[in-house]
């Protein structure tokens, strides 16, 4: 069964609120086990114990917030004890435009640095609204595109743990009939 | 006088079409030669020539486009010739969440190569809109913000010309009493 | 069996020399199909052949090099034909703090468009020379750390997909007992 | 009098070497006002008294440690009353390729939040050793290039502050005598 992290950070609650749609998506597939955290309800054992994580940081000057920084600079004593596992990144930022993509390049970054396999969404879940590097957001969700795209990255993220980690082959995106390109 | 220029490759004219506004914003500052061309219109003595750049690419797969790297790439001869010039970004991505922040930091970051001083803009346009890395789009620039995104970013450019290169600095932003934050 | 594809730019030879010590590494795990390309010499078939890549593009300008951009341009017909595979990168650059680390980036995230999952590696491969976001070098490889850290992707990229796609756990680096950290 | 600032977080002492160097580099350009701070010992005062800064964080995780992230995070009060300064970056990581030049990048575009101009050097101080993003080095700088890609970091910094907040154009780089490529 595999074991997924949906882990955040967020003060003004926005980006906590992708994260509890990235969790809607990811119950998308069946048979796995999914967990959400605050990072201050978080600790190592919770990164050992995961096959997948959805990491989410506002965005805050153009990076992560550094009480998420803060708290992978703490897990350095299981460093080269969590390679190979798979990630994904998601961020809230001030407006468009205001860095979120490089946000979730940086999470990539962080989770590459720990041995990570990371991975962005080549679905675009409605016109010209995508989520190549991680989900993004201006301010909160509200939009139905804007949420599904926290769901889309979910739902991806359970589908590589379940393809990779338990050998589901069927679960394979390339397998799927939703529409992974609505102009198309 | 200070010298300015807008460089831009496009195809299907996205990124054309805020090279032009990006012009326009530019020419919101009086006292400098403004000078706006498609990358293959251009050579090593235009980039030459200016004192500040607004760099404009298309977003391919998250980064700049080939035909204006390559320009870069055939401007080598000119390395070190250029130090200390002024330089923004700009792209037109294929939907939010696409890569244009990315391919604004690469544009910016091949200018740095060269030597030149880059920025983005702090301020906001209007509402969860802003150009912090540089203006970005998903396909054309359509709504007043994604237009004033572009002029704000020429305007910008113009400004720290006026102020480094000419001296002028009543010119300076912090200087005029234009709305920089219209949620403030 | 798992196809690994070595894919790179080279007009001076030092990619090139690269290349062929990643591909030394992938064949350090036996059992998997393993092909070494030009990137002249390629075409979508080979990308959409393989399981695993690692691609590589000498660093212009803090980028990758625009023949490489290309040919990804012109891979556009596949896209959303190739999602889950496993991607890693390296780069030759003119000096240390040339721009390798962002090419390599670069080329993670041209990779990410197309749906790989990308990895670098945690291993140091001796005393402060490690390879976190693909191999780097500055000119061509020519110290025992430099070749070895070529190897060591390569290697890596071979077990990966040995555990992913063959579903052969036992050649998880986590499972191994080399030595990947020589300071510890 | 152009006024710049050293301001640096380092735990191990590495990062602050660095600074102690990029210190002694400013110092070669007569008639700025130099100072240099460690971040717990500086304020957002600081930052607003400086026309230049170069900044200075360890490599933890391929970007900014937690404590310089948090500073800048605290001065957001002083956001949009900081435009148009200079500025650019440093960094001491683990080992070569191990993401440095990455801290640089992050250090920038935090610096462009807050509207400055960032810059790298384009000079070589060595054979294949340059400071195009920034000072990077593995561990602390011992050896005469390491040193010297420091002070010229600091150096440049010196005379873009000279040249662009001074009108001392005689400072400009372009205008200098001393080896800017030692293999040309």
């Amino acid at each position: 069964m595999g074991k997924i992290l949906i882990l955040y950070f967020s003060k003004d609650g926005n980006t906590q609120k992708m994260a509890k749609y990235v969790f809607e998506g990811a119950k998308q597939i069946s048979g796995n086990d999914i967990k959400m955290l605050h990072v201050k309800d978080a600790c190592i054992d919770d990164v050992l114990w995961c096959d997948g994580i959805a990491l989410g940081s506002p965005t805050y000057l153009g990076t992560v917030a550094s009480e998420m920084k803060k708290f992978w600079e703490d897990c350095l004593p299981a460093w080269q004890k969590i390679d190979g596992k798979i990630g994904c990144a998601f961020s809230s930022q001030g407006g468009w435009g205001g860095g979120a993509e490089l946000t979730c390049q940086a999470l990539n970054t962080i989770l590459m640095n720990y041995g990570f396999l990371v991975f962005g969404v080549t679905d675009y879940v409605a016109h010209q609204f995508t989520t190549h590097y991680g989900a993004i957001q201006a301010g909160e969700p509200r939009l139905d595109k804007e949420i599904e795209s926290c769901r889309r990255l979910g739902k991806r993220l359970a589908e590589w743990v379940a393809v990779y980690v338990d050998g589901r082959t069927e679960q394979h995106p390339l397998n799927e009939n939703y529409s992974r390109h609505p102009d198309k």
